[in-house]
C-alpha cells in the first residue's frame, strides 16, 4: 500500500483554501499511484479553532468542505480531520474525527478518545470522547486510524484511563496511521518521536504519522511527520517547519533514516521566524516596525524579523531620551548598520518634556520615580503604535519571559504591540540565540552581547539595580513556571530564601500586566498565555 | 436535623483566610445547635483557582487547612469543598471534593462527577470525573451529597451521559446538599433556582444548596443559597450579592418564601458594584481613577465605582482635547456635581500637538485620520496611567460591550485600565443602567442620556458616523456573540446582509485588541474574556 503524507499549513476557518490545498494534494497523490493520502487533524478548519466550534455555521461549513473533497476522492482514499456531529442527545454536540474518503463518498468516522484539556488545549470544551472502536479497512488492509493524542496513553501516570491502541489491536490491524496537530515546544520533538516510537515498538506495526505544520498566532506546529517501520525505525520523515509532502510504500520500506539532531536553540529561532512569518501572512500584513534600544532583546527580534520579513520590511524606530547612553545609539545603529534595514530616528525628549509640564502642578511635592520612568516607556508606546498606525505596520514586542514573569515592563509601553516574539524566551535564552545567529558572522554587534541590560529610564540604570542576575533569576523562574515547584521546594535546592520569596511574589502580582500583553510565541513546555491560567486577584504565595 | 448554611467569600490562595472563616462559621453553628454547617465548593482555595491547582505545595495548603478545620469539628459536622489527590495511576492527579468533616476528622470524600468544561469554565483541565456513588450518613440520616453541576443534568440537551442524582437516588437518601460556585449572569439566577426545583420535585425530597460569594476578578458570584421541602418550595433563601449565614430546620421547615423577583437591570447593577468593591480589596487598593468625558459610559462608571468604593475613594479625570464640546466638559461637571467626588482638569493639547510635532516629518504628505486620533485616546491613557502610578490608585476602564465587540476604541487609549467595569454590558444596556441608576434622583444628567454617542476624537464626531444605531447594532451582536448565529441565520432574521457581514467582520477582527483588554466584569452568559475563546489569525466570516 502507498500511503502519501501531506503535511500542510491551514488557515483557520478559511475553507476555501483549507479545502483547495487539499484537493490539490489529492490529485498530486493520485498522479503518483498512492492508494491513500493523509491529513492532520482537524485540517478541514486548521487547528485550534476554539470557539469556532460552537457555531453551527462554522461546523456546517467544515461539513460542505469535507463533501467536496469527498468527490476527488475517486481511485484514492484520504484521510481529512474534521469536527463532526455527535448523534447521541447526552453529551458534548461534537466529535473531533478522521474522515475516511473513498469512493466519492466518506466511507467512515472515526473519533478521538483521548482529548488534550491542559496546557494550551482545551479539547473536552468541545467534544464528547469516542467509547467506540473499529478499525477501517481499505484495499484489504485493516487499519486503526487515532487521532494524535489517542496514542499517548503509553507512559507513567498515564492521564487517561483507557488506551485506545490496546482495543483497536485485538483486531488486528496491519498498520496505524495517526492524524495530529501537536505544537512544536523545545523539548517536544524528542518526547513526540519516543512516544510515536514507543508505539509502534508495542503494537509492532508500521506507524504512519501526520501533524500540522505552521502558527496560528501563539502556537507554532513544527511538521515533522513521520512513517516507521514494524521495527519500530524512522523510515521517512518530513520536514520540520514546513510544508512537505512524501509517499511511503509498506511494500518496500526505505531504510531506516538517522535523526536529524537538531540543538534546541536551532529549533527555537526556526520556530520564531515561523512564527513571526505566519503571524504576518495570515493577518495579509507585510511590514514590521519595532522599537530598536540598542538593547539585546530588540537586536534579536530584529534578526528574527529580517529572517521572517525580509529586511526591507521591517523598519526599527530609534526613541532616544536624555538618558539613552551614546553607547546604546551607537550599538543600535551599528545593528541596524549589519542588518542592513531600514530605521528612522524619533527623539522623544520634546514629548516626555511637555508630559511632565502639564503634569507638573499635579505632582509637586512628589519625587520622581516610577510614574516619570512608566511615562517616557508610555511615550515611546505611543509614537510606535502612531508609526505603526500611519504605516500600516504591526509592532513587534521585545519583551522577554524573564521580564514579563517579573513584571519588568511598562504596560503600555514597552510592552505595547501585535505579538510579543521573545515572550516565551527566557533572558539567557535570548543570549544564546545571539550566539546562534552570530554563529557564522556578526550580525548582533558584540557590545550588545556584553553590555550590562539596562532599561535606561533613569541616569546609569541597570537591570541588576532591581533584578538579580539573569542566570539566577532564570533558574528560580523555570522552577517556577515551568516545573511548578512552590517556595518551599525552591528554596530545598539551595536557593536563597528572601530572593525565592520575593521573585515569586513578583511573578503572582504581574499576572495583571500579562493579561493585557500581545500574544506571546510559544516555543517552550509552558509559555505565558493560552497554556498558563491563573487568577488576577490572589494571595498564594504573597506572603 | 438543623443544617447551617454558610455563605461566605473567599480570597483564591489564601488559605489562612479562608479557614479562619469556615472556622468561626462552624463555631458560630455549633452555638446554634447545627448538626451540620455546609461551605461552598472549593471553599477552603476559592474558586477558581485555576492552575494554581497544578503545584503540589498548593494543594498540600488545601490539605492542611482541611485537617485544620477538621479539629473544630466536635460534637457538629461540616461539608467543606476542597481539591483531592486521585490515588489511582490513571487519570488526572485531582477531584473536586467535598470534605465531609465530623469527630474530628475526615470522614468521608466525595468528588465531582460532571465537570463543566465550557464558557468560563475549565474544570476537565485540573480534575478527574468521580464515578463511583455513595451516600453519606449523619446522625443517622443519609445524605446524597453532590457538587454544583452534578445537579444538572435534568434538562434536554444534556452535556454529560451520567446523572449522578439518578445513582444516588437508589440508596434512598433522605435529604440532599449540594455546594456551589455558579457565577453569575443575569439570566442565570432563574435558570439555577429552576435546575434546583427540578431536582428537588424529581426526587422529592429536600434540597439545601451553599452558592459561593463575591467577586474573582472577572467572574461574579452572586450567592443565593437556598433550602427547598421535599415538596420543592423554597423554605430558605439566602442574600444575594453578600455574605450570609441560615439555619434550616429539616424537622420543622419554615413557611415557603416568596421568589424575591429581580429585575435584569437591578441584577447587573448590584453585580458590577460587588465587582468592583472586591476587586479593589483583594488587591488591597482603595482608590480609582477614571477618565470622564462627559459621556455616558464614564459617567455611569463613576456612579458604580462611588457606590462600591465610596465618593471620596473615586477621582475623576477630565482630559479635553480641541475637540471637546463645551457640552461635554458641562455635562463632565454636571455629573461631578450629582455624585459630589473629587476630579482633576487636565487639558491634553499641548501634549498632542507636541506629539504631533515629533512626528510632523515623518508624517508629512499623509492625511490626518485614525492615527491622529488614536494620538489623542493614547494621550489621555498616557496620562491617566502617570495619574494612576503616582497617587496608588486602579484606573477604571468605561469601554463597554459594543465598542469592545467591534473595535470601537483605541488599544492602550481608552481600552486602558485595570478592570473594565462595562465591558459586559451593550451600550442600549448603559442607558438602562442610566435610567436604573436616576430612578429616585437625578444622578446622571438627562442631557449625558439625550444627546448622541461620540468619541469627540475630531470636529463634530458622532458615533453613528461609523457605527448603525447602537438598537441595531446591539441586535445583531447579541446574535452573534451570545446566541452564535452565524451570517446566515442573523440575515434570515431580517437585517440587512452587508450591514451584518460587516460588524461580524468587524467583531473578528478585533479580536487582537480585546485580548489586551483589561478583565470585564462578567454579567452576561456570553462575555469577553476566559468565557469567549477565538483565534486572532483566522479568516471564518471575513469575506
Amino acid at each position: 500500500m502507498r500511503v502519501a503524507l501531506a503535511q500542510l499549513d491551514y488557515h483557520i476557518g478559511n475553507f476555501e483554501l483549507n479545502t483547495q490545498k487539499i484537493i490539490d494534494k489529492i490529485i498530486l497523490a493520485k498522479s503518483k499511484k498512492a492508494d491513500i493520502v493523509v491529513f492532520s487533524e482537524l485540517s478541514i478548519c486548521g487547528y485550534p479553532p476554539r470557539d469556532f466550534l460552537e457555531f453551527n455555521d462554522f461546523i456546517r461549513g467544515c461539513t460542505e468542505s469535507i463533501l467536496k473533497i469527498a468527490s476527488y476522492c475517486d481511485g484514492i482514499a484520504a484521510i481529512v480531520g474534521g469536527p463532526s456531529l455527535n448523534p447521541k442527545r447526552e453529551g458534548k454536540d461534537l466529535f473531533n474525527s478522521a474522515y475516511f474518503l473513498a469512493d466519492k463518498g466518506i466511507k467512515d468516522i472515526i473519533h478521538k478518545t483521548l482529548l488534550p484539556t491542559y496546557d494550551v488545549f482545551d479539547e473536552y470544551r468541545y467534544f464528547e470522547p469516542n467509547t467506540v472502536f473499529e478499525c477501517i479497512e481499505y484495499k484489504g488492509v485493516k487499519i486503526a486510524l487515532t487521532i494524535c493524542e489517542d496514542l499517548w496513553n503509553i507512559n507513567d501516570n498515564p492521564l487517561y484511563v483507557i488506551c485506545p491502541m490496546d482495543e483497536l489491536i485485538q483486531q488486528k490491524p496491519e498498520l496505524m496511521i495517526n492524524i495530529a496537530a501537536s505544537p512544536f515546544d523545545y523539548k517536544h520533538i524528542e518526547e513526540r518521536k519516543k512516544a510515536l516510537r514507543d508505539n509502534a515498538e508495542k503494537y509492532g506495526i508500521p506507524l504512519f504519522y501526520v501533524n500540522h505544520v505552521g502558527a496560528q498566532t501563539e502556537l507554532i506546529f513544527d511538521g515533522g511527520s513521520v512513517a516507521f517501520n514494524s521495527k519500530a525505525e524512522v523510515v521517512n520523515e518530513l520536514k520540520y517547519f514546513a510544508e512537505d509532502f512524501n509517499i511511503v510504500d509498506t511494500e518496500d520500506f526505505d531504510e531506516p533514516v538517522l535523526d536529524f539532531g537538531f540543538s534546541t536553540i536551532e529549533l527555537i529561532y526556526d520556530a520564531l521566524v515561523l512564527g513571526i512569518k505566519e503571524y504576518f501572512a495570515k493577518l495579509g500584513f507585510k511590514k514590521a516596525i519595532l522599537g530598536m534600544s540598542g538593547g539585546i532583546d530588540s537586536a534579536i527580534v530584529l534578526a528574527l524579523a529580517v529572517d521572517a520579513l525580509g529586511k526591507e520590511n521591517v523598519t526599527s524606530i530609534l526613541l532616544p531620551s536624555k538618558y539613552s547612553s551614546e553607547g546604546s545609539v551607537n550599538d543600535a545603529l551599528a545593528m541596524l548598520q549589519n542588518s542592513q534595514s531600514p530605521y528612522e530616528i524619533i527623539p522623544i525628549e520634546n514629548i516626555v518634556d511637555t508630559i511632565e509640564q502639564t503634569l507638573h502642578e499635579k505632582f509637586e511635592h512628589t519625587t520622581p520615580g516610577l510614574t516619570e520612568e512608566n511615562i517616557q516607556a508610555r511615550s515611546r508606546g505611543l509614537i510606535l503604535m502612531a508609526m505603526s498606525n500611519k504605516f500600516g505596520s504591526i509592532l513587534l514586542n521585545t519583551t522577554n519571559k524573564s521580564e514579563a514573569a517579573v513584571g519588568y515592563g511598562t504596560l503600555y509601553g514597552d510592552m505595547c504591540g501585535g505579538l510579543a516574539v521573545l515572550g516565551d524566551v527566557y533572558k539567557t535564552q535570548v543570549y544564546e540565540l545571539a550566539r546562534y545567529i552570530n554563529r557564522q558572522e556578526e550580525i548582533i554587534p558584540s557590545s550588545i552581547i556584553t553590555k550590562a541590560p539596562s532599561a535606561e529610564l533613569r541616569p546609569d540604570q541597570k537591570d541588576s539595580d532591581s533584578l538579580p542576575d539573569y542566570t539566577m533569576l532564570d533558574k528560580i523562574l523555570f522552577e517556577y513556571i515551568e516545573q511548578r515547584k512552590g517556595p518551599h521546594e525552591i528554596i530545598a535546592l539551595g536557593f536563597d530564601a528572601i530572593l525565592v520569596q520575593r521573585i515569586l511574589k513578583m511573578v503572582n502580582t504581574s499576572e495583571y500586566k500579562r493579561h493585557q500583553m500581545p500574544p506571546v510565541l510559544r516555543v517552550s513546555p509552558k509559555a505565558f498565555g493560552s497554556g498558563r491560567r491563573l487568577p488576577i486577584v490572589a494571595t498564594y504565595l504573597h506572603t
